[in-house]
């Protein structure tokens, strides 16, 4: 399947003969150039940028492998893009780029916008990530998404309202205690507390994060001032006590005689690749919803779900940025197509639903209009 | 035609179900990713990379527009990855840089190397062009490619090997005037001395370039070491009484009263575009063979006739760089396909001709053999 990779490049128009090559090429694609040199909002209307996203990645942090480089992060990007087109028809292309200095990929990447409708950032290690991506955020007027971050924030609070719907818990109420500080961790933990979770402890190899921890980065010091509201302090076991959702994304393990001190009808979504923290099917004897980040156990938790259509949204109004509510908008889409159909065993809908990625630009393309971020 | 642009990424495996689809990315694309991360090589094999190149360009001196900037050179890019699908199979994407300081050029080229089995460079203004093409070459292990130098230069020698032989003049005796010594003029100039053509006189804007000249960059001032021999001073016009071959790339006009002056049989490249430096007609009353870089008259001098062969020929073997005999040994296989059939309205094959890019890249790849710069 991966021989010779997953993606080619294919031309839109034909070339028959002289007088097409002379229209599609020299002479005749000056006049192309030059009505863009001159209205360079014509660049959407005659390039293919309008539709294209770069997937770039430096290799610091591809899937659980770590800090592989470049050319072995190309078959991630390169099966990336190839969902990109066969969910949302997006022309994705990838990047994998020989830097890691957190100047150096921001400047590289900067210098590729011109090229591209749009910017995913994946498999960049943490806390570098966040960086990168604020500062690119604030140079290009494209959308920048990192999608480790953001694309599994959108479908963890996506399958969180599903399953605390099915556990018959009320949202804003849940106790959450979220394993894993890197990209996915911060950025799970902060749309949730967008979404109006207010009870959420984050811990990290070290422990919990808490106000004042010692030897925090910056990153963690800001999640410590509006997480942990108890000021719980020791390990993310001890907090899972009487806890209603656990969101594994460390790559720890969860005992099972930790799973059990969670409270009654328990959420855990245990979404460490390829191994989850604890057996699905351990953990199910102890919570009434239980989700994997694997297609061979019920719940799949996947980036698929929502990266499509995201991109779709924003590129179909030529949004500048993704917003936060954007973001809420497509967690929220894409948790309204299971709705009251919600069961333990089914709390997402399948990565081959065809309605998931357009309800989700949908909701994104409303809502960046909403927010004043679609130039269309 | 322009409309959404010319070009898309397509899937090459289908993804029907969710096995497909954790083979084509998580989990199992990260055994490929490890595989590669063991044996760096395997990015040949088991990613596109093989059979991509990057078509760059900073958006400097797009076609005789200028400096237009990168998002209006897009059509450009785009146009010529289609001809390298259309005519040689490869997978190129057209990458328009923001930045122009060679430094930063050259540093965004060269983190995005590991994405791409070669770089193709374009419409990058003179002599920024030059400097950044050799920092390149020496830095990345992949060929690099300036077409507006390279593929313009092996077109021109092909070009005049028929020409010559239609004319009935001796090849490595041919007086010959370049005017030009921009990207183009520079490279065809320095090709012609490598294909044994001893007297070149090249002129800029300013005259004839002689060894001694004030004010020359580098780059001129290295080219005044090895053409004029006779150091002659004066306008290009001057330089063409008795010379056999005009070769104009400069956009300047050239009058009827001066192509009169040529030798008996004389040989007349008006390659500026859109506008020859004189009418075709006129100048065929004077010339024995005329030929010009236009779709609409005969002889039409096109780098489509060279790039796609030569870029399939290196990636072929997977070269590490496009040398000077490997350039000489594309220009001889495109001539050689006119052979002896050449008369004064046909010295170069059609574009449209399928035998040029195989006989070019096998030319190229068994010079790479030859030249010790292929990896297989």
């Amino acid at each position: 399947m991966h021989r010779g990779g997953k993606i080619s490049v294919q031309p839109t128009v034909e070339v028959p003969d002289r007088a097409a090559l002379a229209m599609a090429y020299t002479p005749g694609v000056a006049r192309i150039c030059s009505a863009i040199a001159d209205q360079p909002e014509l660049a959407d209307e005659y390039t293919w940028t309008g539709n294209t996203v770069a997937v770039v990645s430096d290799g610091t942090a591809v899937l659980g492998l770590g800090d592989i480089g470049p050319a072995a992060a190309m078959p991630v990007m390169e099966g990336k893009a190839l969902l990109f087109k066969r969910f949302a028809g997006i022309d994705a292309v990838p990047v994998c780029i020989a830097c890691t200095d957190t100047d150096d990929v921001v400047r590289t990447v900067a210098a590729l916008a011109p090229s591209f409708g749009g910017i995913n950032l994946e498999d960049i290690s943490a806390p570098r990530c966040f960086e990168i991506e604020d500062r690119l955020r604030a140079l290009l007027d494209i959308p920048v998404f990192h999608d480790d971050q953001h694309g599994t924030a959108i479908v963890t609070l996506a399958a969180l309202r599903s399953a605390a719907r099915v556990a018959g818990k009320d949202f804003a109420s849940l106790r959450v205690v979220v394993a894993g500080a890197g990209a996915s961790g911060v950025a799970v933990s902060k749309i949730l507390l967008s979404a109006g979770v207010t009870d959420i402890a984050v811990a990290d190899s070290k422990g919990l994060i808490y106000r004042g921890r010692e030897g925090l980065n910056p990153v963690k010091a800001a999640l410590a001032e509006v997480t942990n509201p108890s000021g719980l302090t020791g390990s993310a076991e001890s907090a899972l006590r009487d806890a209603d959702v656990f969101i594994g994304l460390s790559g720890s393990s969860l005992p099972e005689d930790v799973i059990e001190t969670m409270a009654p009808d328990a959420i855990a979504f245990l979404l460490s690749n390829p191994d989850p923290e604890i057996h699905p099917d351990i953990a199910r004897r102890h919570a009434a919803v239980v989700a994997t980040g694997r297609s061979d156990f019920p719940n799949q938790i996947n980036n698929s779900l929502a990266f499509p259509g995201v991109f779709r949204g924003a590129l179909d109004v030529r949004a500048t940025e993704v917003t936060e509510s954007m973001k809420l908008a497509a967690a929220d889409a894409i948790a309204a197509l299971v709705g009251d159909d919600a069961t333990p065993d089914y709390i997402m809908p399948s990565q081959f639903d065809e309605r998931v990625a357009p309800v989700v630009a949908a909701a994104v393309a409303s809502r960046a209009r909403a927010d004043g971020v679609a130039r269309r």
